[in-house]
């Protein structure tokens, strides 16, 4: 069923006010946008406009192509990324990006974020994957676009679920993540901030940790998502 | 003496809504409870609610068992932790878990908290242990109650007074602490989550410190209490 | 065209005020300022002064010597090292000098800020360079025109523009950061201090990184800055 | 001259107050004292009260032996420390005690808080010094006024002026700060914590960090006292 645009619009504006309040943000430094296929539409953060200033009004709406059909400002510069993801990934609805400290450590560091305990598993079923830096061809071609392609291409390679796995680092860039909505997403980059912050302290704590059994990660995925979920209240999101 | 339901529905939610002012917990990733063996009642925070909605009606009462016997909403999904320490250490008032991100750095690294000064010993008569991960059948089964039972077997093997050494991390999860009642549990996650950063700190500034001298544990915490107490004013908790 | 003196006194006065709100400062320990050499003034933050008590009236002015020309206050001390600068580099419109944490760890430690990822590409076009210790004869002398000096010295050694490198730590002492406008020059600040963090972090989660790619720095600076940038909306300084 | 024993009680309060606000501690980890010894007397905090509680009245007020002498509450457990301080230092007309986090690594690892750069010298005059480890018979005794005594011993031992060296770290316990009123002794405190901060990040990331020149302490210090000082207005305490 389509949606309502101005809900969209709503909603997207609001997800993207929540990133500095969720302390994932410094300036501009990060955008969420919204997808429905029904409508042919995507939402989005209008690019470089401080946090405080946005509205509803003034997002940014484009076609699935990322062609903006109504609105005066440039949309995010990610769009492109944001677009590539929205086509291959039938499931997802909303998809955040930002700079957010301690996950760029790790995508600046090159390495998955390993799955070490709970708070992790409640929400990633795995490691959260790191993606290659993009080659100089890539950069110097559609640069936004081919950073969607390297997601997906680093998805599909590993046979990964983005609806079990959402979110990903992608190597000297930076963290995205996404969900089936806008709010969803922006709930999963601030578990990925999270967890990269307290894998950086076990590991500080403990250079020879291994990772938790994963036995583990089937119990805590499964207690949150699935027709066997007993977290939460019914009709819960999580 | 039997407590008064609804003060303990007023104590738990109280304590439940000072997790995030003291930085414990993200979105609703913590709970507290209180017991009242006479009354034969546990309250305790609802599933998956968020702490601003929390009020003493929405509350859940339970039997000593864990059975709802009062609130229409599904009760955190850690309750049968709860339970099973309240039915082994009767001075245990009142019990707290959460994801606090210092504690959980010492749970997914799998190790004990050290003994290094005196913030500590104020409040813990030794290390905070680090339980065990639970196999793989304590997963599959009663996965909320064997944690539980994880940590009395922690407790007992290692000849440890929960009222001396009033938390835990457990191996791959997180932190538990309680105390004689909810808001003095709270009182003791806020101490656990400040000495895990401490000491974190510690190691990293000096990586060969050794743990701090017995006699010095033993002055501060009988500083604070027993019959000889001497900080603070008197008739204080603390 | 010459600017006017009163919108420059107002201008530094809210960039001063905005240091402790990024968490650049405590208590009085950063300053900024703005020049305008058709003017033949520049306004600088009175010295030890609280930024609370700040107001455009109490901003001191100088001509571009640094002689005291209006204003009852002495001037920040560091007023010399911003006078050298704005000497030689007539790009320059504004400069901060703070002790921020994270940029003092890497001005202390004597090391470049090396380029891990595209947050530090958005802004410096390469590492942050760590200028040398002052010498004692240098320290002796006129110390705060030295400290000028030592930075307009790492710049010409290394043929960097100021306008692309925005940013220095001295070893020992601290970060300095520039821009076209003293706005401009507290952004850079943020990102000097955000990318300080993230690129500690990252080698503590791989203490064998690598620099990044070259052509990704080319990429995000040439992104946001020069006639092909388009990022954020048309007419925006960044 | 003697000072006015009410505008006392007012400086405590607030400087107590003021502890929480910079973030130097949690609960009622901290203590702020004034000495005025023409009058014979001492006011500090009354032990276990919540800063928020804390008013010029209820403020506990001793001789210069710590003998209570006006206040019904318990005067803070760590004030025979503050009293050892004030009769050998007389100059030293505040104190201040707290658990603050970065200072107890320091104080844990058991190491002196090295000179790396200008922002420590602008306030300590050489290393933060760490006190050894009471012994037993130190910790059996009269523990408090023995922490004072060892403090006195590392000052003594090593030849250091408190005035120029205006904190120390016990070993195994936590930070003590002082200057000429309550106030300055605050803002010592934070340097503290600052400057063991900074540190901390410094040798992570240059483990083979080096001292910074003693001539650059000499000018940072003497910049901002003495007879040549020329940091602030004219005046000022700094």
């Amino acid at each position: 069923m389509a949606k309502n645009l101005q809900e969209m619009r709503e909603r997207v504006c609001a997800a993207n006010k929540s990133l500095p309040e969720h302390g994932l943000v410094k300036f501009t430094w990060g955008n969420v946008s919204e997808v429905c296929r029904e409508l042919g539409r995507i939402v989005i953060k209008p690019s470089g406009v401080d946090y405080d200033l946005l509205t509803p009004d003034n997002m940014v709406v484009t076609d699935l192509d990322g062609n903006v059909v109504e609105g005066d400002l440039n949309p995010s510069s990610d769009l492109p990324t944001h677009v590539e993801l929205y086509k291959v990934w039938p499931e997802v609805g909303g998809i955040v990006h930002t700079h957010s400290t301690e996950a760029v450590g790790w995508a600046q560091a090159g390495r998955d974020i390993p799955f070490y305990g709970t708070t992790h598993a409640d929400y990633f079923y795995g490691p959260v994957p790191c993606a290659r830096s993009l080659t100089k061809a890539e950069v110097d071609g559609a640069y936004e676009q081919e950073t969607g392609s390297v997601i997906l291409e680093e998805f599909s390679k590993r046979g990964l679920d983005p609806m079990a796995v959402p979110g990903i680092v992608v190597r000297n860039h930076g963290p995205f993540a996404w969900g089936k909505t806008p709010e969803q997403a922006v709930y999963h980059s601030v578990v990925l901030e999270e967890v990269a912050k307290m894998n950086r302290l076990t590991e500080q704590i403990n250079p020879r940790v291994e990772p938790a059994p994963t036995y583990i990660m089937d119990k805590h995925y499964l207690r949150k998502h699935g027709p066997n979920a007993y977290y939460g209240q019914k009709g819960d999101a999580h």
